[in-house]
Formats: structure tokens, C-alpha cells, sequence
């Protein structure tokens, strides 16, 4: 039940360490940040890690990474060096956060979400449960990604040319939607749950089906929401 | 390789720790029982979490699980305060159970599967790996969930207004199929692999595609599978 | 932060052990392996685990893992006893590989996989993150398996008889697509991402949509992947 952290760590004032858990390199903890239990942070890139020997040597070789204030990281989750959430962010249980990931203030990453590394996620996006998000994404800010959405970045696997995908500021993705290495996903635009974008979304048009086509617009959708949460007054 | 249990935990006899595991409150854990290793049982909700400082706080902030007689639960585990698990019920690896859920004796929860709590589901449930389920679901008895199903509850995401699914006794969800909010799916319904449901399912009926459409009912596929399982004799 | 090492494990020259992780059993793990945090080996079947009652016991009971040199298992990562690894394979985090399966050299397993035992996969797959894969299924060599791809051994669930999927040398399956109980893909066959595949693909085919449908072959798609890596240059 006791904590390993690293003698290079910066700990910001009343952190709290639930218990056994890694915090390696000079990896930064903003004050009032929760670290949960079987957490590991800051461990290095396959290159620097197979270098190593022992948990001290781990810990010598990893760069670090940033939590900012406030933020939560729960229990089995996982989240390399060289990687910065800002302020207020809280992940689920079991999730992985690969290295060179920038993730906004206020953003919430749901419980085994997978983030592979080199992504650049916005202010306020909400993560549900058991998303995947490659390499090369860029996610805007206040998106919605739904619980088991999978975003890719290989277009005819297994490529050597990896090729992004990038969700606008305020889109919606459903639950277990696909969404195709290359396309953007417009401001607004809603991706409907199951399916399969293989090509660009308009800002604020609503898409459906596989292969996704566009069945409306955001305005509508908004209109029908706004219906929808009345009716339950 | 220590475990934390709590000393308001009532463990019943010939239970097995099986090493390192955290359990949090007055959890009861019924005779016979199983929990393995890098177990959390007993974990508070965030409003109470937030509010403790160490492990011991948690302890005695939590309200304690229940789980009940001849249960297993498996390594990576984690589960909520105020959740009931019946008697020999068994989760698999990695799984997250969050708070006031409710199962039933005998029911198997697959590896990776998350519960997220406020939901019921009934006795002899066969969750397959890596399900989903969110608030406001109620699962029926001698349900069968495929691996990867997903379950949702927004209808118009980020929405105010949460709407549960509701699936009868006896349902089959085929793999990777998605069940859109406030949907219903009848007792005895069958749901193909990889289907989209967006409309209530009537009882029997066997439904298939994006979205889904009937196809057929439970009789002719009990006939199939019939068929099917002699083939092999 | 001590693991737990069998007196019966038998460790090559040069293995790192990275710290807390238990390895039981007289598991075998090959020269110049790595062993991650939270990583439990050898952990023996339900009729076996169930008649345990102590870490201790558990090593009794176990009849081992083999992981071949050069591995990598990551942290939280499950493997179970009567599961053969070849060389140079690796695991992402969070990984379940249950009993009886052989994986051969050079493999890699991505993060948040489940294989689900009695499986058998080639050399130098690879198998990206969050994949399903059950028992009964024969994975050929360099196949490529995208994203939470599903594969299924139950065509009439919950069936007493299970038929698992073949998937032959050098095919590809996409992101989220899901294999159906029984179907052979062939040699060097695509299966678009999303696809739901309910029929045997032909070895070359190129197939897509639900239920999937033939759309091209492999040497079009191989032709059109040499532009797009062209495009880049």
C-alpha cells in the first residue's frame, strides 16, 4: 500500500496519493490533485524504458508528466511522459494516456479509454466510457465523444503514412460510431451512434448509418432535444 | 502483496483474498467468496471521495458493497459503494462496477465490461467481455449480453434528460450491437451482432442491421440453433 | 512495490522485473523479457483457482505460462496458465490472455485486448488496441487486426456449440468491424472497418458494410495504398 514517487517529482500542495501507486520522473502534480491506487505515471517511451533495468532506473529515465490542478486520475490507469493534462481533468478507472498528449482544462476521460499518444484533445470534451483515440487526432474543444467511439488514423492498414482525424469544436460523436482515418468532423456536426464516417461532415450537419450520409442538421437536432428534455418537466 | 480491509468490512467464512486488494467500509462479502489481486471494493462516490485525504479516509467515508455468497471477483476489479452483487455471481478481469447497482445471484460479468452504475440487472445474466451498460439500465433475468454490446442512455448527447433501456427476461444482444436510449427490448427478443437499435424490439422478434429491422422471430431461431447444435453431434 | 515470484519460475538472463507483479507457477520467461507493474502470470483456471486458498496455493495450483525472450508485458496485464508466448512478443496495458493460448514470434497484443483462451495466432500480428478475440479462433501470420475489432464463436447465442473464426495469413480487418461465428477470411482479404462479416471472404476479396459485401480486391486496395503512402512523400 505504499506509494513509489520519484524524488524529481513536483507535488503541489494537499495532493492526495490514495495508497500503492508509481509517480515517476519529474513529473508535475498541480495542488489538490487526487492520484488513485495501481496508478503508474510518467513512465517512459518503449526506447527509454527497455533501456532499463529497475524501477529506479525507470524512474532516472522518464521526463515526466504534467496533471494540472485539481484533477483526478482514478485507480489502473496508466499515463506516459511527456504528456499534459491541464486543470480540472479526471479520468475513469483502467485508462491508458500514451506520451505527447495535450488534454484542455475541465475535460473528462471516461473509464478505459485508450488514448495512444501524440493527440491534441480541448477544453471541456467529454470522454465517455471506453473510447479509442490514435495518434495524430485533434479533438476541439466541448466535443462529445460517446461511450465506445473508435477513431483511426490508418487508412489502408497497415500503412506507413498514419493520416489524423480532426473533430471541430462542439461536435457530437455517438456511442460505438467509427470515424475514418483523414475525415474532419465539422463544428457542430453530430456523428448519430454505429456509424462508419468515411468521409468529411459539414459543420452542423447530423450524419447517420455505414457508410454515415447526412440525415439532417444540427439546428433540428438541437430543436428536438430541446422538445425531448421538456417533455420530461 | 498486503490487503487493506477495512475493519468495518463483515467477511463471511472461508473467503480468499488472494493477495494485494483494497477493501474499503462496511463491505459484506458472503461465505465463500473470491476476491483477487489489485481489487477495489467499496470505492466512494466522487462527492465523497473528493472529501478524504487518505486511505483510511476512504474507508471511513464509504458505505461499503455487498457481494454476496460463492462470488468471485477477479483481478483489476473495481466496485462502488452501495452496490449489491447476489449470491455466486462472477466478474471477470478488469472490470468496473460503479455505484447503486444491483445484480442478481448467479449472473457473470465478462472481463473489461463497466457498469456505471444506478442499474439493475436480474439473476443468471451472461454479460459477455467488455460490455457497456450506463445509468437507468434494467436488465431482465437469464438475459445474454455479446461481447463488446453497448448500451446507451443519451438520446441527444450531452443531454439533461437520461433515458435507461429497458431489456426483458430472456433477450439475446448479439456482439458489438448498440441499443439506443430509452429503448425497449422485448422478453425472448434476439438482437444480431452489430445491429443499430433505435426502435423498441417486440417480444420475439429477432432484429438485425443499422438501424435494425426485423428479420425474423424466436421461434424459427430456437429451430436454427437447434438444428445447428446437432450439426455438431 | 516487491512482486510475488514463484520458487518454480524459471527466469532467462536479463529479465526486468519491474516491480509489484506476480508470477507464479513454474512460468518460463525468456531471456531479456520485461515484466510490468500489476502484472499477475500463470494464473490458473477457475476449477483449479476455486480450490485455493492463498497466493501460496495459487502458485501450487499453477501449471505456468512460457513467454518467449525479448518480450514485453505491460502493466496490468493478465496472463493465464498453459498460454505459450513466443519471442519478441509484446503486450500493451491492461491486456487478458486466458489459458491454452499460443501466440507465436514478434506478435504484438495492443492495449485493452482480450484473448479469451484456447486461441491460436500466427507470427507478427498485430493486434491494435481493445480487440476481442474468443476461444476456438486460428489467427493466421502477419495478420492485422484494427481497433476493438470483434471476433465471435457463438452464432445462435448462448449456444452449447461454439465455432470459432479462421483468419488466414496476411489479412486485414478494420476498426470495430466484427466477425461472425464461424466465417473463414481468406488470404490477404480486407474487411473494411465497421463491416459486420456473416459470410466466408474469399482470399484476395475486399469486403465491406453490414452484412458485408464484396467492394473490390486486394490488388486494387494494395495499388491504392502505394498512391496514398506516394501522396505523403
Amino acid at each position: 500500500m505504499k506509494a513509489y514517487i520519484s524524488g524529481k517529482a513536483r507535488l503541489g500542495r494537499n495532493i492526495v496519493i490514495e495508497g500503492d501507486a508509481v509517480i515517476l520522473g519529474p513529473t508535475n502534480i498541480g495542488e489538490g490533485s487526487r492520484i488513485g491506487l495501481y496508478v503508474i505515471i510518467g513512465y517512459p517511451v518503449k526506447a527509454k524504458a527497455t533501456a532499463t533495468r529497475s524501477l529506479e532506473q525507470l524512474d532516472e529515465a522518464s521526463s515526466g508528466a504534467s496533471i494540472g490542478p485539481g484533477s483526478i486520475i482514478r485507480s489502473h490507469t496508466v499515463i506516459y511522459e511527456d504528456t499534459f493534462l491541464g486543470g480540472n481533468v479526471e479520468t475513469g478507472h483502467h485508462v491508458l494516456i500514451r506520451e505527447k498528449t495535450i488534454v484542455g482544462d475541465g475535460t473528462k476521460i471516461g473509464s478505459g479509454t485508450i488514448i495512444d499518444g501524440d493527440t491534441r484533445i480541448g477544453r471541456n470534451v467529454s470522454i465517455q466510457s471506453s473510447v479509442y483515440i490514435p495518434p495524430r487526432s485533434i479533438i476541439g474543444d466541448r466535443v462529445f465523444l460517446g461511450p465506445r467511439a473508435v477513431v483511426t488514423n490508418d487508412k489502408y492498414p497497415a500503412s506507413r503514412r498514419l493520416l489524423g482525424v480532426t473533430i471541430e469544436d462542439d461536435a457530437v460523436i455517438g456511442a460505438n460510431a467509427v470515424l475514418i482515418s483523414g475525415v474532419r468532423i465539422g463544428r457542430r456536426a453530430v456523428v448519430a451512434a454505429g456509424a462508419v464516417v468515411t468521409k468529411d461532415v459539414p459543420d452542423n450537419a447530423v450524419v447517420a448509418g455505414v457508410p454515415a450520409k447526412i440525415i439532417g442538421d444540427r439546428g433540428v437536432y438541437d430543436e428536438k432535444k430541446r422538445s425531448y428534455e421538456e417533455e420530461a418537466l
